[in-house]
């Protein structure tokens, strides 16, 4: 600061006691919008730019003069990250960022229940006040495209109506903390292979009908206050300063009035930056020190190379003036809010949310009546599998968490079946968490194997915990998987130890499907989900019976993986083809058939479908019917279904209503979600489970005509327990 | 944590998301100790011991499930420190954590302007609340018994009235930020040599008339939230838990209701810790690992050895619900206060407000007529001394401070005189900053000082700006002055430079009194202080007559060391005996005659007088009258005096009223600081001081019947420009 300029800018501060009028921006009785108007007016230039990037790892700038505090934020979505350093990704070592890890967000999908997803942002968010942060990074919502992509579990299926529908309360629990949800990876960040340069091809009918709805629904409906931008490009634009997700569609088409932060590193041109509708630029590199600047953060894209467009009139200054308005809303919304409670974390209620959301994601895939397994019955229970120890919250990438508590499988096992149960590792992963070479010698794998199949001949009963983890090339950040199987020889394992015990029952722990050859010879399969803190007593409940399993897929288990749309076009659709001279490319060949959509309509049954998951009881579903079979201009109808649980024990029941289309002018799915109810039923209790339908449930998008378009003719509605499980089917008509 | 108490414990939040009544103690419109009994009765027992020690360098811990957050705490008092690592010593190098920095508390003091210590509090409050401290860890008033003491520049001078005064609207416009004062350090860490050890041996009489009145009025009238326990003993008992300090007279005596932090490591024994009064231990050290603990701090003596001491009986469970209640009490009027504005930082405002108060700090000391130095009069200013260029907020231990700016004396005289202005150094001090050996070689000084009496010969006037500094051995924690005289042969090079240019102006930078060999050889003497960012500034403007000095003396510069009452009496009083098998001890042995009182009493004339300062006009002080020359029982009268600005220019003056006891039962003082007012006259202006004196204002502290008493007598009433400089002199009876 230039010591004359100071001296005159004091003068005006003589009557600092004098409590004068509170300025408009300070005033929390006024709008938000006039408060925005007023914090800008009172901003250098150099201050709105400050705002537009990094000042350390995770926070951004705020105006200290004008006592506008910085934006910090945390890696999500499942918890609070631990403390990173300023200026480097090593932890801060601070024992104050211990948390609650709740379940990964494939869990929480397969919930299939709204009011978990309330329960979980309600959770996260109190957590993420506690650690005084003001924008979560998350939650995700790409849509499950393929099973090797690495990230998935950090995401809620593959299908736009569910997680359209489960992210809504928890961005609206969340942000009631004063805490901002940033919505991720916006968009079509749904393979890590390449992510950072490949450029998506995809038709604007997968564009509107599958990949963008969840995120429309998390911005228009769940009013997120941040989003951030993907890695990846689209229409060889990156998505971070992309004109047409940013500008046309995110705030021209959806209205959003929040602020879009990069990915990690996810600039990559000032100018795209400065028009494109980029706020914060976040990134992962911090010390490009340039001559001209001082600051390790000043050469970002959008810092001085900004400021210097800025003032060499390349890009106008009220570009600058648009994002400093969009990040002090998203101030306003958080950091001064005078109203935001105080949070709280790892409480009792914490972790019993944790435990309700894990005991209701758990899909119980097979049971041929061996479950629930009796601890009166089952004394000598051998535990077998490394994911029944290991921290599954350590690893993973962002996404990594420090627990305060983690209760493992095999502890609440032990809690469960007593002193009977024993436990073997049967296999062992690789060695370092972020080792990019994942290998272990086959002699250790076999004597691991040899010595829990010889302790297996012995049990009553064998519980498999294995699956993927955190480790690169599984479910992990930055990486995909390499292979559709189970790795570490989990396949070979699992065959010989149902070979000497009848009565193995597999429980694997992963967020994305995998190839299952013994499953003809298991009696159970269960999938679990990355639980979290919570893991361990949620899987030994559902397996004893103590609780009933509930939970439904959020995405299809294709036999192999070939049979999964994206994989049936080669590497033109996955993982992308290198270009010369050009970023890698990719094409989504399958189009709006992803998931169910591609095994129903071209009729390639899954190995486990979509919306597929066993209870202990049986649910019995009366006919259902239509409130009208015409339906007509703007009104809706209402399908009624009364369930009845049939069994011995209370359960839930998620109850799917999918909709098909008989004739259109342009090719549509089968049929598509778009409905669900989550009903529990005591024993002989029955409910009417009732839906309503309207006419944009009819909708398929016209890309030529660029709306949504709801076409006279005939609609079949299908009740169902699952994608494929068809109780019921209506019919009406729309004109 | 037990996996199945857990299992039980969770059991209870089923109903999470039900917007059940709110607990007491979240509800903002019940009363804080109704709210401090409620979360304080859902405590567990380690939940509160883990309260009452360290969780870091700088924070302490909340509870997380209940939502009560951790308390943040930074040093101070001249700013907002740096951010410091979690568990070392080391600064953590973010970058948003750069403020301002405003004149140590003794520049303060020396603006004689309660609204001076309003504005700084403000100010400081704002920054601290904007870098989301909790507890800001001062002001210091410690009484300036000896100049050597190497933190006086903490403090707030010799005087019990005058620090008292000042202190007390520091701490009440910093709380009004929701940040706590936390006055330091309690008590009689009146010297740094063996402070953490040494055993302070004084009178009842020197405790209550001298060291405590400022704590006091801290407390009582000023409504401090936490005071910080010093490292030294008194009673053979450490201060930090010495139950007549802490139990009888803070808590006792003065109502203290908030919370003791010790100072960091000023803990030294679990039971007295427990029984004594302390609450909140802070260390030094951070990882003694014991065999039963896994946390870094578990073996503080408020941590394990507390929480097993309670457990085994031995102390009452009541001790850590005392302090837990004055922690929540803490916590719930910062952290939780959910009214408390946000905060600003190195904003024109707080710059503006350190400018004013170095603006009135600054005391002339010496003038013949040649201030102000004129610059359309003086073009070839050489400017001598490393102050003048040094940033002297680096170093002096805790007090060190990054700031955002800096504006250094030799900046601004090149901004006020010109082009003309050149500098020579003229001396260096020694290495590194915390460099316990701070030798220079005699060549390296002589070469410097041969270079700056050259170049003095050919200037118009020489503005000489050297002093002490914030090295070891200097205006420094944990060590002690070495000498009276100026450090870096800087005698000599005054003398040389005013023998080759009789317009040497010295303007030294301290935060103690030093000999002056020289003085009657300079033509001018201006003590600055360290005045933080605006130092040049402030400093320039007195030189030039832009501002009119206004500052007075809050302690006394005795010609040599041993004028001073503290060291009259030899190593026992200064710096005490180290004792075989024992701490070193040593007795207050001037006893209630600090200071002034001193000088006074002993008629030992000052170099500079307590309460001196000059004008660069002149003030005619008008007769002062009584309101009555009779105070009966506890009626006040009132003391009348006009003062008027016979010069031409603007000034402000502290008319200073003294105190004298005719005759008493106990020796007392010749006379003592009752009342000071600074007043503003334009030329030619006169106004009427008022002052009230009150029967409290004649009493002295009667240590047999420990209690406050006026005589009846005669008593004499001395209106001042200084201690010594006497305007009036009136008398009254009391009975």
């Amino acid at each position: 600061m230039k010591l004359k300029t100071t001296l005159m800018s004091i003068a005006i501060g003589t009557s600092i006691l004098a409590s004068g009028q509170q300025p408009i921006y300070l005033d929390k009785t006024k709008p938000i919008e006039e408060r925005v108007e007023d914090a800008l007016s009172r901003m250098t230039l150099e201050e709105k730019v400050r705002m537009c990037h990094a000042q350390s790892k995770f926070s951004s700038a705020g105006v200290p003069r004008l006592g506008i505090p910085e934006i910090r934020m945390s890696d999500g979505p499942h918890g609070v990250r631990a403390e990173i350093n300023w200026n480097d990704w090593g932890y801060s070592n601070w024992t104050n960022d211990s948390i609650t890890a709740f379940p990964a967000l494939t869990a929480l999908a397969a919930t299939w229940n709204p009011e978990m997803s309330a329960i979980y942002g309600k959770s996260i968010g109190e957590e993420a006040r506690y650690r005084d942060k003001n924008v979560m990074l998350g939650p995700g919502v790409n849509i499950y495209r393929t099973p090797l992509n690495g990230r998935n579990f950090e995401y809620m299926g593959e299908d736009p109506y569910l997680s359209g529908e489960m992210v809504v309360p928890y961005i609206q629990e969340l942000q009631k903390n004063g805490v901002a949800a940033c919505v991720k990876h916006f968009a079509f960040n749904n393979q890590e292979r390449w992510r950072g340069s490949i450029n998506v091809v995809l038709s604007d009918r997968a564009l509107y009908e599958i990949y963008l709805p969840a995120f429309k629904k998390a911005v228009v409906d769940g009013g997120a206050w941040s989003i951030m931008g993907a890695y990846n490009q689209v229409w060889d634009e990156h998505c971070c300063h992309n004109s047409r997700l940013l500008n046309d569609i995110l705030r021209g088409e959806w209205g959003f009035d929040g602020a879009v932060i990069t990915d990690w590193g996810g600039a990559h041109d000032t100018k795209q930056a400065a028009l494109n509708g980029l706020d914060i630029e976040m990134g992962t590199w911090t010390n490009g020190l340039t001559s001209e600047s001082k600051s390790p953060y000043s050469d970002y894209y959008l810092a001085n190379p900004y400021l210097n467009m800025i003032r060499s009139g390349e890009v106008p200054e009220s570009t600058v003036d648009d994002k400093a308005r969009n990040i002090l809303r998203l101030i306003f919304r958080t950091a001064m809010n005078p109203d935001r409670p105080f949070g709280s974390a790892t409480s009792p209620e914490h972790y019993a949310a944790a435990k309700r959301i894990g005991d209701e994601a758990i899909v119980l895939l097979k049971n041929n009546g061996i479950l629930p397994l009796d601890p009166a019955k089952y004394k000598k229970v051998l535990v077998v599998g490394e994911n029944a120890v290991r921290f599954l919250n350590e690893g993973g990438g962002s996404s990594e968490l420090k627990v305060k508590d983690m209760f493992t499988p095999l502890d609440a096992l032990r809690n469960t079946y007593g002193n009977g149960v024993t436990y073997a590792e049967g296999y062992r992963s690789g060695r370092a968490m972020y080792e990019r070479e994942d290998r272990i010698t086959q002699n250790t794998l076999d004597s691991l194997r040899n010595q829990a199949v010889a302790m297996a001949k012995d049990a009553d009963a064998v519980i498999y915990i294995g699956g993927l983890n955190k480790n690169a090339f599984q479910d992990c950040e930055s990486t995909d998987r390499r292979e559709y199987n189970l790795p570490w020889g989990q396949d070979k394992i699992i065959e010989e130890l149902v070979a000497v015990n009848p009565n193995v029952i597999v429980a694997n722990v992963t967020g994305n499907a995998y190839a299952m050859p013994w499953l003809d010879k298991v009696p159970a399969v269960i999938q679990s989900w990355y639980l979290g803190t919570m893991i361990g007593p949620s899987m030994a409940d559902v397996i004893s019976g103590k609780t009933n399993p509930s939970g439904k897929l959020p995405f299809s288990f294709p036999k192999r993986l070939e049979d999964n749309g994206a994989h049936s076009f080669g590497a033109e659709s996955y993982p992308g083809i290198e270009r010369e001279g050009k970023s890698p490319q990719q094409q989504y060949l399958e189009d709006i058939l992803v998931g169910y959509r591609w095994h129903d309509t071209k009729k390639i049954p899954a190995m486990f479908p979509f919306g597929h998951g066993l209870s202990y009881t049986t649910f019995e579903y009366d006919k259902a019917s239509l409130s009208s079979n015409l339906m007509e201009g703007d009104k809706s109808i209402t399908v009624t279904v009364p369930v009845t649980n049939i069994g011995k024990v209370a359960g839930k029941e998620v109850v799917q209503l999918y909709i098909a289309d008989e004739k259109s002018s342009l090719p549509r799915p089968l049929k598509e979600l778009k409905g669900f109810k989550k009903v529990e039923l005591n024993p002989s209790q029955t409910k009417v489970v009732k839906f309503e339908i309207t006419p944009d449930d009819l909708k398929f998008f016209d890309d030529k005509a660029h709306e949504w378009i709801a076409e006279p003719g005939k609609f079949k509605v299908y009740i169902g327990s699952s994608s494929t499980d068809i109780k019921s089917t209506l019919q009406f008509s729309y004109k």
